[in-house]
């Protein structure tokens, strides 16, 4: 069995954001699943998603502190600049982070370790919506 | 057909330890998929899964020392630190390497390069063993 | 329905590649699926594959600049040299961006971002062509 759907979640400050429920939410097939795979797909390059620690809030903001040391602002050597500061940075963090998760569905849920959760990583200053595509297979 | 498993890995010390053997050791029905994938994640939020170079042992200790220096402890920017000083490190890592890996599989077997093996990641000083979920679907 | 077909990608110079076209030239039986999942793996531990932006030049040659600020050659620490000072920073790089991709099918084309593309990422001075293992699955 599969299923697609695209969904857009909502706008967020530059940032790392949890989506787990919004994201589950939108998906109530899941429940019918035995075993299978979900695969949540973003379709930008500005913005990325990964899967971290779900409890405690200092974590998405030291990661993303620490995500602005590993790709800051202004390097010197930069030269896709005309869309802002923060443009060539993200497009690098989207590639360290990645575009897609591919997850475990397991008796009708997401198979995740109790400590983790999916993150929007939001990476530009004013991001609009951003849209992504979940793709479930199972049975 | 779906097969999937979940799999406690052995506590190993902090760095890149090569897990392939490990892993295909437990899945005999991998030589009856003629084609197919492997996918294999990790319940953990301080240790993460890569493919890399299966030959040479200092490239693990490289990978390590490197790792170290793209995420190092105790940035004075750090707020969550009450797990110690390598906690916040190893959710940076944890995002940076991923929870996850695809492998095809052809011929009833992983079809990886002739130099590529499957690492686990343990970025904890003092870990406990960890658990990964492995799914594979094939015909 | 499965596919699983083994590319062989020209030999590129190192730094950032659009591999886009080339890889959806190879495989017409894309369009003739629905829904389904397109994975793609590298067969090497020198080279890796993203997901970044499809239009400008310079966004690549940006990425190069700053995966060398990331994985520099010559740290002190490295032991792994004896292929080379662009060897042990090219493992690094593979972690970093890592093997494989996976992308959704909807209505018989990738379905990827507007501005979304695929890289090959060579992280070698001197390399020869690359092997990727390309595996739809979908209907």
């Amino acid at each position: 069995m599969w299923l697609q759907r695209e969904l857009t979640l909502k706008p967020q400050r530059r940032g790392f954001h949890l989506i787990t429920d919004e994201v589950i939410a939108l998906l109530p097939e899941l429940r019918l699943m035995n075993v299978g795979l979900l695969h949540v797909f973003i379709q930008h390059t500005s913005a990325s998603l990964t899967i971290n620690e779900n409890a405690d809030p200092t974590v998405r903001c030291d990661m993303e502190r620490h995500f602005n040391v590993l790709a800051p602002e202004g390097a010197p050597y930069f030269k896709h600049t005309y869309e802002g500061p923060d443009d060539m940075p993200a497009h690098i963090k989207s590639t360290l982070i990645g575009a897609s998760q591919t997850i475990p569905i397991t008796a009708g849920r997401l198979n995740l370790g109790t400590w983790q959760g999916l993150y929007l990583c939001e990476h530009r200053d004013s991001a609009s919506s951003r849209t992504i595509v979940v793709t479930i297979q199972g049975e």
